[in-house]
C-alpha cells in the first residue's frame, strides 16, 4: 500500500522559529484597540465598560432635604434650649417627602418634617424629634440645633456639573444607582465584541454527545464560549468543523463579516491537516505563527483586515493556555477592560521544585496545599482535567530553568473566592 | 393647624435594642440553606453551582491514542536505532483522527498516524515524525522509542469512575470543557434564588427619570438589581411603591408566592411610615429589627415560612451596607454560593485615623492611595457617590474606636480588578 501523499511532509516539520510571548503581546497592544459604543439602559449596564465620561446635569439632591424626622426651623431661635427650658414653637404644618410644599416658616413657626422630605421655605435646620415635646400645636424644643444641622444639601451627593464616572469604569452595582439617582435614561458604554470560536477536528465530535470509540467530544467551544463570556463578549461558536480547508475556509469568511475576533481551535500547527494558518495567511495576514510557550506553542496572530485572529492549539490544556496569554487580552481590550488577568494572584512558596526549560515560557498547573504551591504538571496538554484540579497556575518567565522548592512564585487562581 | 395624627409617635423613637451583626450573621447561618437544584446544558452552565458530583461514566480519552504525529510501530523493535543505524518498517497504512481503523500493525510494520487518532492494533508506540525518513513504502526510524512513548493512553484524562467535579464546585469554563468531554448533556446545578426586590418611598421616582425639585430617583432598585444578579440570584424589581400600607402589603404577600428572598427598602426604621417590619411581624416573623451597625442600623430580619426577608434602609449606602452585610450572604447561601464578600481583601496601611463608635461595627468607605488607605467618609448614608468614588471599605468591629493612622487594616475592594 501506497500512502496517496504523505501525512508528514518533511519540509513542514514543525516551526522554524517560534515568537516570544512579549512579541505577541507587543503586538496586540499595537494592533488591537477599543470598539465603538453603544447607548444602552443603565439598569442593564452592571459590569458594561464606560465609553465616555459621565457629568450630572442636575445635582442630586435637587433640593436641601430633611436628613432626620423632626421638626424644620430657625435655627437661630434654637439657642440656649435644653431640657430643663425647652423653647416652643407653633406648628405650622406638616411636610412630607415626595411632595411639593407651600409651607412658610416664620419666626417662632416649626413645620414638622420626615427624612428625605424639602426642607420648607424660611427653615434652616431639622430638630430632631428625639430632642422634641410635641403639646397640641406647640412643640417644644430641648436642644439648641444650628442653621443646617440634620440638613442634607442641595447637591451634596452630586453637584451640578460633576463628573461622576469616568470613561474607562467597569461599572459596580452602586454606580447603576448612581446613574439612576442623575435621571440617566441611556448610557454609552463600549459595545461587547463579539468572539466568533470556529472549532475544528475530524477527531472531535459536537459536544453533549458521549464519546464513542475513535472520537472524542468537543471540549473547548463550551470553553471557550464561557471565557469569552467573562471577558465581557458575545460568542458565537461554528462547529466544530472536519478537518476540511474549504469548510473552514467558508466558515472564516462568513464570521469575519459580523464577529470583532476569531479564534479558531484545532489545526493550528504546520501538518498537512492544519489549514488554519495558510487560510489566513491567503485571505488577510498571518502575523505570527508559532509561539515560544507551553503547552500552547501551535498558536498563532493574524488579522483579517482590522479583525484580529487567534489560532489555538486544539488540545484543551494549549487551547487554555493560549486563550488565557492571547485571546484573553485581545477580547478584553476590544470591550475596553483592563487586558490584564481576571484572575486573582497570590505570592506562595514552591511546595517542590518546579522544572522548566529556558527559552520558553511555561504555564504550570498547580494547586496549593496548606498554603504551599503544588506543581500538578507542566506536560500534558491534552489532560484537561490538569486544569480542573488545580487552583490556578505558576507562569515560569523564558529567562529562567524553573524554581526550586522553597521559591515564593505568584500563582493565578482561576477562582474568584476561595 | 392641627396634624391628624402625629408624623412622629413619641412611644416610636429609635430602637429600643439593636441586634449585634454576629447575632444576625448566626440567624442567617442557621436558618437560610441551599435550594434545591435543576438540570440545565452544561454549556449554559458557566459560574453555576454544582449540586451533586458528577462521575464519569466513560473514560477520557476512550482509546489509546497518538500524542504526536508520526508511525505507529512496536515500540520493542526500534531499541537500538539511531541516525547512523535507522531501523526500517513497511507502511501498511494511515490512521486518521475521528475514523474507526481496521489496521492491524504486524513485525516490521508501522503505520502513519496524526495526533488525536487511535493507536492501531498491534502497536504500543508512536515515534515522533521528526525521528523517521520515508522512502516509498518504508520508513526508516533513528530513535528508539520504547512502548508507550508518545502515546496518550485511554482514561488518561479521566478514569471511568472518576469523581471529576464535586458538589458546591462554582463552575469555571474549563469544567464546561471537562463535563463536554465526558458527554453529559444535562448537569444538576443549585437553583438561581429569585430575589424579589420591593422598593418603597413616597420620596422616590422611577429610574430613567430626571429628578424633580421634591423628589429623588430611585436608585436602589438598579443596584439591588446588579447586586443579587452578581451574587447569582434573578432579580425582580418592584416598584417604587409609596408609603402605603396595604400597597405594600400587598406587594410583599404577591412576591412570598415566587420569589426565594424578599429584599425591601426603604421604610424600614421605627417612624409612622415605616410599614414593613409592622407587615412583615404581622404576616410571618420579624426576628431581628434595628441592629448595631452605622450606616444601616435601621435594617431587620424576617421569615414568611421558610421564605427570609431583609428590610432594607432607604438611604441608599445604609442599604449597600445592610445588602452586603445581610441580604448578600442570604442570596449566596441559597445559591449553594460560598456567603463570604465576594470583593477582594487586601491589607494596607491607613493614611490617616479612622474613627468610630464602640458598640456598633462601622461600614467605611475608602480609597487607596500610594498604597495607603485614606478613609472618605464613615458618615453621610445618603451620600451614595461615597461608594462610587471609594475603592472599597473597612469594616471596624464592633469593640474598637477605629484605628490609629498606620494601622494595618483590611480593605474589601468593590472591583475585582485593578
Amino acid at each position: 500500500m501506497e500512502p496517496a501523499r504523505p501525512f508528514h511532509d518533511p519540509r513542514m516539520r514543525g516551526f522554524r522559529s517560534r515568537t516570544s510571548v512579549e512579541a505577541v503581546l507587543a503586538l496586540i497592544d499595537r494592533r488591537v484597540g477599543r470598539l465603538s459604543l453603544e447607548s444602552i439602559d443603565p439598569r442593564s449596564a452592571a459590569g458594561r465598560v464606560m465609553a465616555s465620561e459621565v457629568v450630572a446635569e442636575a445635582p442630586v439632591p435637587a433640593f436641601d432635604r430633611a436628613a432626620m424626622d423632626g421638626y424644620a426651623v430657625r435655627g437661630e431661635e434654637t439657642l440656649g434650649a435644653d431640657s430643663y427650658s425647652p423653647i416652643p414653637f407653633t406648628i405650622v404644618g406638616r411636610v412630607r417627602p415626595g411632595a411639593v410644599s407651600t409651607i412658610r416658616v416664620g419666626p417662632g413657626e416649626a413645620a414638622e418634617i420626615a427624612t428625605g422630605a424639602p426642607l420648607p421655605a424660611g427653615a434652616d435646620t431639622v430638630v430632631r424629634v428625639e430632642a422634641t415635646e410635641v403639646d397640641g400645636r406647640i412643640v417644644r424644643v430641648s436642644e439648641p440645633t444650628p442653621p443646617g444641622r440634620h440638613v442634607g444639601r442641595e447637591g451634596e451627593d452630586i453637584a451640578r456639573g460633576a463628573v461622576v464616572l469616568s470613561a474607562g469604569r467597569v461599572l459596580r452595582p452602586q454606580d447603576l444607582g448612581l446613574l439612576s439617582s442623575i435621571g440617566l435614561d441611556r448610557v454609552e458604554v463600549v459595545r461587547r465584541p463579539v468572539v466568533a470560536i470556529i472549532v475544528t477536528g475530524d477527531e472531535l465530535q459536537p459536544a453533549g454527545i458521549r464519546p464513542d470509540g475513535s472520537r472524542i467530544a468537543d471540549a473547548n467551544s463550551p470553553m471557550l464560549a464561557a471565557l469569552a463570556c467573562r471577558d465581557g463578549g458575545i460568542p458565537a461558536v461554528i462547529g466544530p468543523l472536519p478537518d476540511d480547508r474549504e469548510a473552514i475556509r467558508s466558515a472564516i469568511v462568513d464570521a469575519a463579516r459580523s464577529a470583532d475576533v476569531l479564534l479558531i481551535s484545532g489545526g493550528s500547527s504546520t501538518g498537512p491537516e492544519d489549514h488554519a494558518p495558510g487560510l489566513i495567511a491567503e485571505l488577510g495576514e498571518l502575523a505570527v505563527h508559532g509561539v515560544a510557550i507551553r503547552p500552547a506553542s501551535p498558536a498563532g496572530l493574524g488579522f483579517l483586515g482590522p479583525i484580529p485572529v487567534v489560532l489555538l492549539p486544539g488540545n484543551p490544556v494549549s487551547c487554555l493556555c493560549a486563550y488565557d496569554f492571547f485571546a484573553g487580552p485581545i477580547v478584553r481590550r476590544l470591550g475596553g477592560r483592563p487586558p490584564g488577568w481576571p484572575y486573582r494572584p497570590r505570592v506562595l512558596p514552591l511546595a517542590r521544585k518546579l522544572a522548566s526549560v529556558v527559552g520558553r515560557v511555561d504555564y504550570a498547573r498547580v494547586s496549593v496545599v496548606d498554603g504551599r504551591v503544588e506543581p500538578l504538571a507542566i506536560s500534558g496538554a491534552s489532560i484537561l482535567s490538569s486544569t480542573t484540579r488545580a487552583d490556578g497556575f505558576v507562569v515560569i518567565p523564558a529567562d529562567l530553568e524553573g524554581h526550586p522548592e522553597g521559591a515564593s512564585v505568584t500563582v493565578w487562581h482561576y477562582d474568584q473566592d476561595g
